[in-house]
Order: C-alpha cells, then structure tokens, then sequence
C-alpha cells in the first residue's frame, strides 16, 4: 500500500455538484430533500451525537437549520444516501460542561451546546488523530471546517468593506455595492522532506508535542513555483540548499485552510543554520533513528508525527525507499 | 533540457528577505538605499521605459513613489544590485496614446501615463508571449502583479469591514479595529494532461485564442488534495475518469493570482461528455496531430498553446516520453 494511503482529512467521498451551484431549483429540490445531511461546527469544532461507543457526525439538515439560525448551510455535496450541508452555529450556542468530558478529543474548553446535553463539542485534529472517526466523515469535517471558517472570518467585502451576501451554495460571496465576487481560500503549503544519503532533516518549533520533530514547511508565496517555496523555506529555516525538488502527495489541512503540498529534496549542504525565531530545533536524523522515533524507542524519547499529517508519510515513503 | 525549464513567470532571481520584513530598522535602511529600484504598475499593468530596441522595467524607486503618491511599496527582494520593489500607480494616471503604439504588448487600450510620454503601458502576458523581456524581469513582475493586485483588492478587513493598514513590508495587511491579519492569496489551480496510450485530451475554452486547445484546468477546493481537484475537474468538463495522477511542475500564473500546478494522469474511460458551459470543444489529439499543432501544420489549422505556459510543456513532456 502506498505510505500516502488513508491520510488524515483526504478521501472525501461527496461528489460536490458544482455545476448546480448555480441552479436555484436544482439547490431548493436538494435543500427539501427528506434525507439532507449536515456536518455542524460551533467555534471551529464539530458537534457530534454520541451514539453508543461512536459518534455521529451527520445530523439532521432540518435540526441543524434550525439551532443555527439565519446561517445559511452550504452545500458540500452528495453521496448515495443524498445530500450533505455544513451548517455553523452561533458562538453563543458554546455552553460549559460537555456530555463527556473522559474523551480525550472533546474540545478542550470542555463545552457543549446550550440546551443539547445530547451533543457534544469535539477537536477535528484531536478527532483525527484519535482514530475516532471513519476518513470520509474526517474528510467532510475538513471540507466544511474550511469553507465554514471562510464564511465566518469574509462577511465583508475586502475590495469596498461591504457586508458580502453568500451565492452559489456557499461556494461564493457576491459584494452587493462594489459587485466584487469572492471565493473560499486555500492556501498552499510545501512540506519538504529533505534527505542526504542516509539522513533526514526535521525540525521542531516550540508548540510542537514535547520531542516531536517533522519536515519543515511554509506557505507559498505569490509569484513562486513549489520549487522555488521549497528552497527558500529550507534555506530560510534551516540553511540548507536544495538539489532536485519533487512532488509526492498532497493533504488538505483545514487549520484553518492550508494544502499542504508534500515534497522531497536532495540536500546540497549539511551544515544546518537554523532560523530560531521558527524553530526551537532542527537536525539531520538517521534512518536507524527515524525508524526509533517511530517505534517509540528513541533514545531521546524523540517522536516522529502522527501518521494522520503528511510529514509522516513523507518520512514512512524515505524509509521504505531505503 | 526539461521540458518545464525557463517557463512564463518562473525563475525569479530575487531574495525576498522575508526575515526583514518585521525589521523597522533594516527596511528603512532598504528604502533609503541609493540602488533601491521598484518595477511599476497601473491598472494591473506594467510600466515600462523604451530603451532603444528594448523596455526596461525597473525604475528608480524615488521616482517611482513620486508618480504613486501615497501607495507604500511592497519590498519585492533583493539581488546583487540591490533591493527591489512593486509600486503602483492611482489609475487616473492612465492617459491616451502610448508612445509606441506599434509594439502589440502595449496595452491594448493604447494607454501611456499622464505626463510622461518617455514611459509605456504594457501588458504582461502579452509581454512574456512576445519574449520582450528576460526570464528574471518576467517573474519579478509576475510576483509584483498578484501582490499588487492583491493590495487594490483587499484594502478593508473581510472579517469586519474595516479599512487595513499595510504591514510586514507589504506581505500582509493588518485590521486596526479587530486585529484581523490577513496574507496575500495564492489560488492553486489543478492543469492535466490526460493521456491514454497515444492519445491525449485538450479543450478549448469560447475566449481562447482560434483553434488554440489546451489542457484541462480548475481551482483546488476546500478539502480537496491535488488528485481530488484534478479527478473532479476532468469529470466535470470532459466526463473521464483517471487513473494515476502525478505532479510534474508548477507556474506563477498571475492572472490575477494563480499557482498553476501541472499533472499528468492516465484516463480510464474514452468517452468525452463535455461541459459545455465550461468549453466549446473537448476532444482526444493523437501524438503526430499534437507536433503538427505545435510545428503549425495541423490540417484545420489547430494550435498547441503557447511556449509559456505550462499546458504546452506538459503537452512538449509527453511528446518527448512518447
């Protein structure tokens, strides 16, 4: 199986009917239909119905509609059982004391929906890499958890600073003064995994898990190609320039927009001048000892990422490699 | 040499300094340098200074604030002759009459700017399609169009509305009423060769160029991973299916803030069922009508894009495996 194989937050099942976005009966029959889903996030967090030792993640379409108010769901898309929305909840909604507070991946705040003790709060990344969820529910979460987080932080219009009204089954925001038409945001991010014969280079920064280390990355800048962001990321973080870069895989990574762009590079230098106000630390590793960290048998107690995040797969494919 | 080597808009030589852009003391430094040079738009084009047979595009940075107004510069990088910065001008300064009007890069709208007839109004894809200008001139000013661009469209908050200050050199905009950071958008966009044995898959859109076919191409979604976005765009506009999808090389297209990223996949199925809001004509182009496109003999006359875009080097890889 490939090491890109059942990442976290990919393997979205919907098929997302874009061309009917813009075809308001085709939108009004599927918005009426008896089996409409909805995923439902308060504050950037799922709400999630406990169901025995699982949780459910789809709810009813009328349910949500009806705790978010004025929220207008936008479409995700459709799979066999029909259509699925992503519906947000006013922040008013948050209310203390979850339904249960012993699951590690409830949000952290400890809270619930006012009023819903039958539903709690959860962590997408917390969820993710709990195992908690199958990976189409995963991957519709971050579906929704990018686009609804674009609704929640654009209502305004950054050409003329008008409130925007939502078009296009949430996929677009139209300025009804300046007529500007804004689109949801994803925003690219490479991750290199930069290697010299039997090394690897991996890095830490200070909100990392404790002994945590992974490939260096950075957002793409305007007017660059992935190569180009790939070596000035790794120059700029670790300085250490780069022989041929290639492309690997990809993965969405709602936190709150980023996609994140897996590469491999040939270091053409070892000596490592790290950037200290990105990094708390970064260092060549092993095989032997990737495969430790790994393992958990690392005699730093070092650990690699967690297999959801692209890094790691990035590190699995090195190592299978040699 | 690889076929994706000296693309349109790749290639840019610039340091971009981008671990000085919080450093009031050293960005002062950078302005006030006496080699600081800035390339410069109007409308979303580029300013340029007929030298001889040639065009110059860099300016003196003080002259070119003096034509700009209150318009901070964005600090583009560096190279060895110094710092260089986008700057852009109040579009009333746009004026009638180039002074060259036979160049077909001028803009098109035969603009010049008000007062100074010593300077012309180009247009940049036309520019690079010309090869009027080197690689390294040709992405500085394709990183300087989407961050510029950038700037005249989001100069008020998208979270509240607010009008934003400029930041970090130009590379992000601030909300002094709610805090709100916000970054320059880079848009990645999916462009497939779709191949089946000797065969490979073009379309044409209503507002290319005559007979001019080209990949397949579409905005990455929310959620979605590179393979996701290239499936879902090639089944929408021509109803085939993929196989394997590989990332081959990637291109600013700044038009107005793109990253193009070019695959190449296997398709599984034959059958076009074209989208015909999207595209005039889709059809399968064997290898011998693919080089009569490019060498321009194809019988009914039909073109292969241009040299510098990445749909006619990942269409040039192909020919060159096959």
């Amino acid at each position: 199986m490939s090491p890109f194989a059942s990442m976290g937050f990919a393997g979205n099942p919907l098929d997302r009917l874009s061309e009917r976005r813009g075809d308001a009966a085709a939108l009004a029959a599927l918005r009426e239909s008896f089996c409409a889903r909805a995923v439902v996030f308060v504050g950037g967090m799922p709400v999630l119905r406990p169901n025995g030792a699982d949780f459910l993640v789809l709810h009813a379409l009328g349910e949500a509609c009806a705790l978010a108010g004025a929220f207008e769901p936008v479409l995700l898309g459709r799979d066999e059982a029909g259509p699925v929305y992503g519906v947000m909840l006013p922040e008013k909604l948050l209310a203390g004391q979850p339904a249960d507070p012993a699951n590690s991946f409830v949000d952290q705040r400890r809270m619930t929906i006012a009023g819903r003790p039958d539903l709690i709060v959860g962590d997408l990344r917390a969820l993710a890499t709990a195992g908690a969820l199958s990976e189409a529910e995963t991957a519709i979460l971050a579906q929704a958890k990018a686009v609804l987080h674009w609704h929640a932080s654009h209502g305004f219009c950054a050409r003329c600073g008008a409130r925007t009204n939502v078009a296009q089954a949430g996929w677009r925001r139209d300025c009804p003064c300046c007529g500007a038409q804004h689109f949801p945001r994803t925003d690219p991010v490479v991750i290199v995994m930069v290697t010299q014969g039997d090394d690897c280079l991996m890095g830490r920064q200070k909100h990392f898990p404790a002994g945590m280390y992974s490939c260096l990355a950075g957002f793409v800048e305007s007017g660059e190609t992935l190569d180009e962001a790939a070596r000035r990321e790794i120059f700029e973080e670790a300085g250490v320039r780069l022989g041929a870069v290639d492309v690997l895989a990809s993965q969405p990574w709602p936190f709150p927009s980023s996609l994140m762009i897996g590469c491999r590079a040939q270091a053409l230098s070892r000596e490592i001048v790290m950037d200290e106000v990105e990094l708390e630390d970064c260092r060549w590793f092993s095989r032997e000892e990737a495969r430790a960290m790994i393992a958990g048998r690392h005699r730093e107690n070092l650990q690699a990422s967690n297999p959801i995040a692209i890094a790691r797969r990035l590190l699995d494919h090195w190592l299978i490699e040699g």
